[in-house]
């Protein structure tokens, strides 16, 4: 069983799922956001309590469709942004309630941190074959008239989703690198707790001279989190959502709960296509990139849910990957 | 004549206006944004070259102003956002930009160095007497009827509007303090860039025991600044604008530059009503408060333009406010 609960200080990420903000069954109001935001930041601070240096990344599916659906609503009047604009937004004003409610946390322990959200740009590589095939729907639903007319004037690709309308699809491609990397190097090195690459950070390409430009494309956040865990050199990624572990054959009558595997195991998993497909299948994708990547031969990652972690670091629950 | 143009390095706050980033004449689309931005980062990137630290705070107005009217035009489908996350949305599109801007412009010079936004929240206090009498209007024109039931189910104060129709208007009040200004330290004492107090910064209140909440209001992004620039201990305040300078009998036909003023010459210069109000008066005002508050005898802002920067770093252009 992994010894996980040891004293001595890590550099840990957490990532906080979008659905973990916004659940399924909510319409995303500010004070349901605010409710889930303050429970999972509980449970965050517990690590910072414990000496970690603690940088948080987090989804933002839910609160970017809004911001999407918004700048339709107004697209004859004003306007509209395009899609990493609203990703930065995004960040903005997740980040904010995110720092804030740590803040909240550590004045209820009387253990008060500098928390902080670092707008994050992620390069993308713009041959990324994603490009060629956006698969990521985003925003409204529409009928197939609006639809076929948002093709002709936007040049957006228009998918059907399962039943429910048409949505405008675009590219997930891989992350690269992130660029403010070492900023958050220095934040941490001092104390800081970092709130970055939200939403999986805005999408930006990079020229041969370095020159950067917006992208309009969804970064994975699992994908980005693994990213800078590894520009970080952080030795545990922890990544939160509403499930509490992987399954061998989850959603099956057989599901069989993983709390532990090696990169090994986890690539014949993945050829078994165990994993539910942008749910937990990216999860475990990310965790192996980030543990077969990290120089740190005890890197580490967990799967499970916010009110889990204390069980998890101590391989009571969740899932964990290893080298 | 001040000698500005010396070589010692200054910690140095640089204040964006709103109007510099969305010109009055402009739609403000996202490419006329970015060029705005980009001109403006030009000139600030030469202070950098110049080995000055650099911290760039930036309005929001127009910027918040169409979130807010995106907000409402989607409020029958999903939950509009309150203000201040609108806010924290506009630091997290603004500072992106403003960030991607910069090193843009270093990638040109060949000097890179990091640049980064902070998502920044000011305290304001709950008893400022400014809740008592919102005055600045905000967000999208309503008709008479439309203001009246806003009153009744928002409980929004609605004033007619220059003869354009019925408007929100938000409590403005002083900013108290900037909850992250040592994060913003750590950095510029890493040589980092920061971007931070974007469109006045988030407002929130601080409880008895430090605990924070966001507010509806608006901050003027002159005073935030202010007092960014007085707990950072910064030497020089510019405040960049659409107007070259000051002019005292500002509009009549005898008006007259300002090249430069003591604190005392621009307090008389306020009673006498020179300056006008929600333009160049706050500019006046939040300069005063900084170089009066300064510990630095030598502390001194700068009105002007991004164009005019190094002409009134040499006292050539420009207005500047002294002890």
């Amino acid at each position: 069983m992994a010894k996980a609960g040891t004293k001595k200080p890590k550099t840990i990420i957490v990532s906080l799922g979008g659905n973990v903000i916004i659940r399924r069954e909510e319409s995303g109001t500010i004070d349901e956001q605010f409710r889930n935001t303050e429970l999972a930041c509980r449970y965050i601070a517990s690590l910072v309590d414990q000496g970690h240096r603690i940088i948080i990344t987090h989804g933002n599916g839910p609160v970017v469709g809004n911001i999407l659906i918004r700048n339709e609503a107004a697209g004859g009047e004003i306007p509209p942004m395009p899609l990493y604009i609203c990703d930065a937004d995004s960040e903005g004003g997740l980040g904010f309630m995110i720092q804030q409610a740590l803040h909240n946390e550590f004045v209820k322990t009387h253990n008060i941190k500098d928390a902080v959200t670092i707008v994050t740009q992620v390069v993308v590589d713009a041959k990324d074959p994603a490009f060629k095939d956006p698969t990521k729907p985003i925003g409204p639903f529409y009928t197939k008239e609006q639809s076929e007319r948002l093709t002709l004037e936007k040049n957006w690709v228009m998918l059907e989703d399962s039943g429910r309308g048409w949505r405008r699809n675009v590219a997930s491609p891989r992350p690269v690198k992130i660029i403010e990397a070492d900023i958050i190097k220095t934040l941490i090195k001092n104390n800081v707790i970092v709130i970055a690459a939200g939403g999986g950070g805005v999408p930006v390409t990079e020229d041969p001279d370095g020159t950067l430009a917006g992208i309009d494309a969804v970064i994975d956040k699992d994908f980005s989190t693994a990213t800078l865990a590894t520009q970080l050199g952080a030795e545990l990624f922890i990544n939160l959502t509403q499930i509490e572990c992987a399954y061998l054959d989850f959603g099956k009558g057989r599901q069989k709960a993983i709390n532990k595997m090696t990169v090994k195991e986890a690539h014949g998993y993945l050829a078994e296509d165990h994993f539910k497909a942008g749910s937990m299948r990216p999860k475990i994708e990310a965790a192996v990139e980030f543990v077969e990547g990290s120089k740190n031969k005890n890197a580490s990652v967990i799967i499970t849910t916010p009110e889990l972690i204390e069980e998890a670091m101590e391989g009571r629950a969740g899932t964990r990957v290893v080298k």
